[in-house]
């Protein structure tokens, strides 16, 4: 079996950082590029962060790509006040990043995608963490790449509990249900990864002070970026147990869907009110394309994103 | 093993005539009561219908209790005009149904659900198909049956597909979402077969004919009021490939869950909107009392259906 390609799209952000250590660290993909979007922060604070990330990390051969700014309906976008209380104003927890030596690419992050599921088609597998602005717009330009993109495993959406950002909708695909309703009809095989799940694997301080103990600058950085979030959750009184790895579960579950229970069901995302739900019309149809992952092996994947960290921070 | 006991409580209704007749087909529970709701008509209604279709079926053992008239937080019940589009407007497609010569049990519906929780215990399966009121109020009033009653099984709800009512809430549930939240957070096991499952099994007039053809005046009623049924599916654009065995599908899952895949998930009935959906309180924890079923064996089931109410018809 040829190794898969990934690629992430980030809105860099705390737990985009862990999605992006973890998708250095699996050995079941080679991680191709990074798309960045608008979403916990700009579009272009997310490219720098997702840039200076490889650079902490050593991995300075990962090329970073700039995609749209806002939404496919608005004009503009501005960081939610939220955003910034849970991610920091910079995104990553308020703490200064190196400034990479690596430029961020000329290329469109759309252009890129497309051009890399014409070369990889099946083994290319596509994590979005954010919005799926960029997805949509790469699907539109070039509607062959649907059929040729084999995985696109996504964290967003929420169908068998209440959204977070109203009791319908999730943060990601609250950004941009226009798109993610193109992404969730048109993709040949898509992974919704939701709070479902995500909201089942919570991260304590406990695990980042062995980052810290670690003894390394990036243990330190990494343990002092999700710290912040830790406590932004315990602020805000969204968990006091810990804090979810939304982002990095999508990665885990891209390269390895046995970590959880997918349900085969064609979703639809409602423009009104962003929820993923069941599409009525694709309901009794067979053929289902879309996957909503509904349980989660907490532990078995708690212990790997532990193994995996401490290697790519070790 | 003991032959489960099994109450229907019916807000009778043409899928609920089907739901009886099916309890009385299948082999593998005792039918020891009805209990009737007001929803799909009036309760008296509903009480009068359960009770002629038994003297149809020639199982005048069954005695019918009458429940509440109303939902737990209004005074008065009135059917909606769209029920009596659907079930007619005596609640069974318009056929006339002989008086039943057995008279309605004096009893109240909720004090009968409470002895029989104390009788038969684990080995008792109760199968709501309407409002959960009568359920709730009985569960309210000794709060001990709720850790006896074995198996809830209920028709109703929508986790992963839209409502009927409006996009967040299927009709039983949407008649009283106060005493469904109740019966699902109390409830020992419980078991949602909702519209996720019951649009997926439609029968057609195609089936309706094989029991006219039984030659037999019962095969013949039954006929008549389903046949009204699918017309209706048809005349209001519900669905045009036939109309949904909403309530026999729960009873066929009552006493064979396996026709179903169940999600485990413990479940809040939201008061504002009547939407069924995981209870993020409850969601980490492992031990779950909620049970969604999400995938059905449609042609498992249609066979089944077909062979029980051939029996009962014949």
């Amino acid at each position: 079996m040829a190794v898969k390609k990934m690629i992430l799209d980030l809105d860099t952000g705390v737990d985009d950082a862990l999605a992006l250590a973890y998708a250095l660290a699996t050995p079941d993909s080679d991680l191709i590029g990074i798309v960045s979007s608008y979403g916990n922060t700009l579009v272009n604070t997310a490219a720098e962060n997702s840039l200076s990330l490889l650079e902490v990390l050593g991995a300075t051969d990962v090329p970073v790509f700039v995609g749209e700014s806002h939404s496919s309906t608005t004009e503009d976008f501005s960081t939610m006040e939220i955003s910034m209380e849970i991610h920091g104003r910079n995104g990553v927890g308020e703490v200064e990043l190196p400034k990479a030596t690596r430029a961020i690419e000329k290329q469109h992050a759309a252009d890129f995608i497309i051009e890399a599921a014409h070369r990889y088609g099946e083994d290319l597998i596509i994590v979005p963490t954010g919005p799926l602005t960029n997805l949509a717009l790469a699907m539109q330009k070039d509607p062959t790449i649907a059929d040729l993109i084999g995985n696109i495993t996504l964290m967003g959406g929420a169908l068998i509990v209440p959204g977070n950002v109203t009791p319908y909708t999730e943060a990601n695909i609250n950004q941009d249900p226009e798109a993610a309703d193109y992404v969730f009809k048109h993709a040949k095989h898509l992974v919704m990864v939701g709070l479902d799940v995500t909201l089942q694997t919570l991260l304590t301080k406990k695990e980042t002070q062995v980052w810290r103990d670690l003894g390394t600058k990036k243990g330190q950085i990494f343990a002092d970026i999700f710290d912040y979030y830790i406590d932004a959750y315990d602020r805000l009184d969204i968990n006091h147990a810990g804090a979810a790895l939304h982002d990095p579960l999508a990665v885990g579950v891209a390269v390895d869907p046995k970590l959880v229970t997918l349900l085969g069901v064609n979703m639809q995302v409602t423009h009104e009110d962003g929820r993923t739900i069941g599409d009525p019309d694709r309901l009794r149809d067979p053929h289902k394309t879309n996957f909503a992952a509904v349980e989660v092996d907490v532990p078995g994947y708690l212990e790997r994103f532990m193994n995996y960290m401490n290697i790519v921070l070790g």
